[in-house]
């Protein structure tokens, strides 16, 4: 089944039916039925159809663009070409904090404002964290080794290890690395971090409580000897990496340097990857690098939950709303 | 390859051998190299060789354990027979705190003591708490529709839950309850939990600010209603809980009434199930139960890590010095 971009037309006047649509986790997930349940809420409503909520097949998109006012993006290309052809659209939104896959010099020549919903006001950033504990449990434990231990019927292997006692680097300390900070607190662990501004206005929280050893970006290198737990990575980072330390990235494939990884995974000098983001995607099952033992990979899911996605509907159905009355839209963050 | 028991002899006079060498991971894990690493240790510390460590595979348990002093068993059964001949045995031990698989009785008997290591004083209970962290978002990420995703080059699906927002049920809420609920507090849940005595010298630590709703075993099946995750279960109450919540079992596997577990996952009344243990171990990897899409098994491993296996081995290691020099032992909880 072919993934599907979300378009949400704004011919709506009552407020009402699509702001209980919209917080309707069913509404905006990846099915066909997306449109009809929309249709159902608005007729249970009695607003009648004036407002529509499609959702369209990749390959349909460049042929109905034209009669959207708002798209909602998720991991897929919107190019040029097909931005060129939505000549009604107001607003590109993206589920998330990602817009690799917006031609944002397109839209903004097109006068189409780009906008993210920021992972920190809602689900994305919350479900990332927990995403980012599973994968680091999953290779601490030895996923695969378990699941065949499992099939061949052993019992008490392998010998997993445990987040406890570990120093674990966050590499661009953001939402997202505040979440994972909060949440790992009570496991015992350090938490070294590195952002670029450390100043307290971009952060929510009391920093010094989560995080033991800040440091810019400048500091990776030093503090990757440190830790046994890295968030993410760029391609010079690894060697520096301490011996058996275990890297897990669900920000994006291309921080990773793939044939850096592959060559520290075979020397075992990574002691296991955990990535819910590939350097292509969907990623090739048969690559090399899923081969070795100690690698985990996920669906590209970490923001995937029916709590982010409910959340988020919720956001782009008062985007909807407002973009109608004329309202300021402040609940996203426009990049152009 | 056969679990082995572990046996340990105290003929030892100096301590610091066996100290330093319990305390190295190596030496009690279940690998066949366990005596060896014991003798290269002895060796290189110059006490000569006056104590053994010898691991034993399961089937010549009995032709030798006339052999030796203390003896450490991990899943497997000490009957009454096996004890019959363990004519120099002091102590029996077991890693972690189950022992069902030693003869209690039978080693009463024969006037050997049974002692288990308590899990709040080692690193059992810090593992069992990750394990039941992480199969608790394995079910809820959908670990096996991630791995069809994967296999599938399917991209964004499933969309998974998140422990955000649920309310977590933990029974009997021992030293494995406490690290459990230290843990999930930051990830913004409502925990509840039954245990017998809530008074405060059987708890470490200040009850109130971890636990938001307390009762005994009389409430289970009130609070099973209020639940979206559930610690642990026994058959009558699968029916009272809140349907779609989810029950994970790092306990004993013969808490979940099979029949029961299996009709609540068909009718989806139970909206998934994450198993360290099972009815029957090693659990037979093409039982019906293991079919559905919800439900995943680890091979019993929520102890089995370095950290455990470490601080245990130190336990053993100081028990041994102190049945030889004949000081009181008081890092063990005797049961006979």
């Amino acid at each position: 089944m072919a993934a599907a971009a979300r378009l949400v037309s704004t011919t709506l006047a009552r407020s009402s039916s699509l702001a209980a649509a919209a917080r309707r986790p069913d509404l905006l997930a990846s099915s066909p039925r997306g449109f009809s349940s929309m249709a159902d809420s608005i007729q249970r409503s009695g607003s009648g159809d004036i407002t529509r909520v499609d959702e369209v097949g990749l390959e349909e998109v460049p042929d109905v663009i034209q009669n959207y006012h708002l798209c909602v993006v998720k991991n897929r290309r919107l190019d040029s070409d097909t931005i060129a052809k939505a000549s009604q659209m107001k607003i590109i939104m993206q589920y998330g904090v990602g817009l690799e896959g917006v031609d944002v010099n397109a839209a903004t020549e097109h006068k189409i404002k780009v906008a993210r919903i920021p992972g920190s006001t809602t689900g994305n950033a919350v479900s990332c964290a927990e995403m980012a504990i599973y994968l680091t449990l999953g290779v601490l434990r030895k996923q695969k080794v378990m699941d065949t231990a499992v099939k061949r019927k052993d019992l008490g292997i392998p010998v997993g290890d445990t987040i406890f006692g570990k120093s674990v680097l966050i590499l661009g300390f953001g939402a997202i690395g505040v979440e994972i900070a909060k949440r790992l607190r009570p496991f015992g662990v350090k938490i070294l971090a590195t952002k670029r501004n450390w100043s307290s206005d971009t952060l929510p929280c009391d920093i010094d409580e989560l995080v033991d050893k800040k440091g810019g970006p400048e500091d990776m290198y030093e503090f990757a000897g440190e830790a046994d737990i890295v968030g993410i990575v760029d391609h010079k980072f690894l060697s520096a990496m301490k011996k058996g330390s275990y890297l897990v990235n669900i920000a994006r494939g291309r921080l990773l340097d793939y044939d850096a990884v592959f060559n520290h995974l075979k020397s075992g000098h990574l002691g296991g990857l955990g990535i819910d983001v590939a350097w292509t995607e969907p990623y090739d099952p048969e690559d090399p690098i899923l081969k070795f033992s100690n690698v985990i990979i996920t669906p590209h899911i970490a923001g995937v939950t029916e709590y982010s996605y409910r959340t988020m509907a919720k956001v782009v159905g008062d985007v909807a709303l407002k973009l109608h009355s004329g309202e300021p839209i402040t609940e996203v963050e426009f990049v152009n």
